[in-house]
């Protein structure tokens, strides 16, 4: 059968183009012996990706060009050679940007969507998901009535992240780019303040403001300037969880800033890096919770669906200029 | 008795100067009941006393003007209304640059000159040592095998890291400002390689040769670009143990510098500062294991002791010359 692809064409320098994209139609080879044919359902773009764009070593290898992109995708069984999978199973895994592809079972995983929509399954039930439990869990460790700020609130990962640490019985003060954005963090998922960081004219001083007992959780999904006010409002004993730099990914320079470690020792703060792969062998603890939480309704979830395979490359970029509120996924 | 007092006569603007400090002659008040009369032996002076001469909130005061210096102090009773001192004790605690004070009891211990030499409780029985002590097994957290980076090796806290580093079986690299220190450190206190850092061209390739595994734990006593150089080299999975930043201390601007944490998260690295009176409940252990390790013979120490009182501003200036090799000490 044919089929269509979404490789990366070129490396961007700094921001990326539609043009480090290409779309090719191709002939899918023939399933063999235990291999399975999916069609996609739905595509997860994320921030992460796009350190992948480049030729540089890093936690996960970069996207070779030439060949597809790849991520987490939703896709149902059309026809397997498998015997732990059948057609019209819903299954997720990290699968190349095509509409069709004949992979073996190797990291598959089923999913029940009586739980939850499949779609959740790249989201708070996925990767972003689990990032925000365990960053915020397992780094953070919140204590009943601290000072909990997200900045990149509104983000698959910081709508999450905010309303643990409210069940946490923390105060949340979230960090936004648009009064929408704003408007919603607090009216439907609890934040108690949202600092609208576009509109704002003295940041450090509005995080002071809605923070008079001082911060003492930084989840930082962004990094630069956002993550400077911040931190200068830091109390002792914080910790921040460093998730996320979408703010520099885009640099094509060493990104300069006000050196931190003075403050971060005078505080006795601690600051943690994480990629969400060090919590593999505790994700059903983390699945466990979500799952729970949600059942229970007291974790809401968002996602802003872009429809059409041929819009992914631009949902991708649209990470970078906020568009998205919630999880950024592509239905196909 | 008419005694001496050295006082913070002005705060320094950068760099200090011998003119922010002045000595007065005075008269001690009589000892009234349950106090003791001190003769000093040692004074300790400290790197982190640059940060108290400032007028800036931090975890402890600033020194006031007109009021004589603070710090660690090794002293000898010669009068005592307190039971629980005697004339002939030998004492430490945190007490005034005076030759002579009247002080209660508070704070005072007595120490032991069978154990270690009186002034080492200044130093590596002191405060420095449980610094060293507990940022590395604490925090750094050492395993056998890993490889240890210290700047300001051949200071008071960065030579007692290094010999424990060796002693958990960890690969130990410093960083020190003479050749004299690097001799030392590697002939006596058993560093694998030491680099002057004043002398080497490129920093960051000299850690990366030293190196070869890169670096698990970073004890950083001094920050500024020779962090920012040791850390370019930093693992996957490290610990930095923020313990100094001496090299900023008399910056009158935010200091600048790359920004670390799109590295810190890539690599799934922990930063944690830290000030000693965070494990106070925790001293008898260090101070035990100190000891111990003294008593073995697997520490050794070093002292560089400046003779008279009224060298006590000149002997703090030095530190931020490296004037000092080991501890820093002015004996009257």
């Amino acid at each position: 059968m044919t089929t269509k692809q979404i490789v990366l064409s070129g490396r961007p320098n700094g921001k990326p183009v539609l043009e480090n994209f290409q779309t090719n139609n191709f002939e899918l080879a023939e399933i063999k012996d235990s291999e399975i044919l999916l069609e996609a359902m739905f595509f997860s773009v994320d921030p992460y990706m796009r350190g992948r764009m480049n030729d540089a070593k890093s936690y996960v290898p970069p996207f070779e060009v030439g060949k597809p992109i790849t991520g987490g995708v939703v896709a149902k069984v059309l026809k397997s050679n498998s015997v732990n999978f059948k057609e019209n199973d819903i299954v997720t895994g990290n699968l190349p940007w095509q509409q069709h592809c004949v992979i073996t079972e190797n990291g598959l995983l089923k999913i029940a969507t009586s739980v939850a929509p499949a779609s959740y399954y790249l989201g708070i039930l996925g990767m972003p998901g689990l990032t925000a439990y365990f960053g915020l869990m397992h780094i953070g460790k919140p204590k009943a009535g601290e000072t909990v700020v997200v900045s990149g609130a509104a983000g698959a990962v910081g709508i999450v992240v905010g309303q643990i640490a409210k069940l946490q019985g923390c105060r949340v003060v979230g960090i936004a780019g648009s009064d929408e954005k704003v408007k919603l963090l607090k009216e439907e998922f609890g934040f108690d303040e949202v600092i609208n960081y576009k509109t704002c004219n003295d940041l450090k001083k509005a995080i002071t403001d809605t923070c008079p007992k001082a911060v003492d959780i930084y989840y930082d999904n962004v990094g630069g300037e956002i993550s400077d006010a911040v931190i200068s409002n830091i109390n002792f004993n914080a910790r921040i969880v460093l998730c996320g730099q979408i703010a520099l990914y885009n640099s094509t320079e060493t990104p300069m800033g006000p050196r931190l470690q003075h403050m971060l020792l005078t505080r006795s703060v601690l600051m943690q890096g994480f990629i969400i792969g060090n919590y593999q062998s505790q994700f059903s603890e983390g699945m466990g919770q979500l799952s729970l939480w949600l059942k229970e309704g007291k974790l809401k979830y968002k996602e802003t669906i872009v429809q059409g395979f041929d819009k992914l490359p631009a949902a991708l970029l649209g990470l970078f200029e906020g568009n998205n509120i919630g999880k950024m996924i592509v239905e196909v």
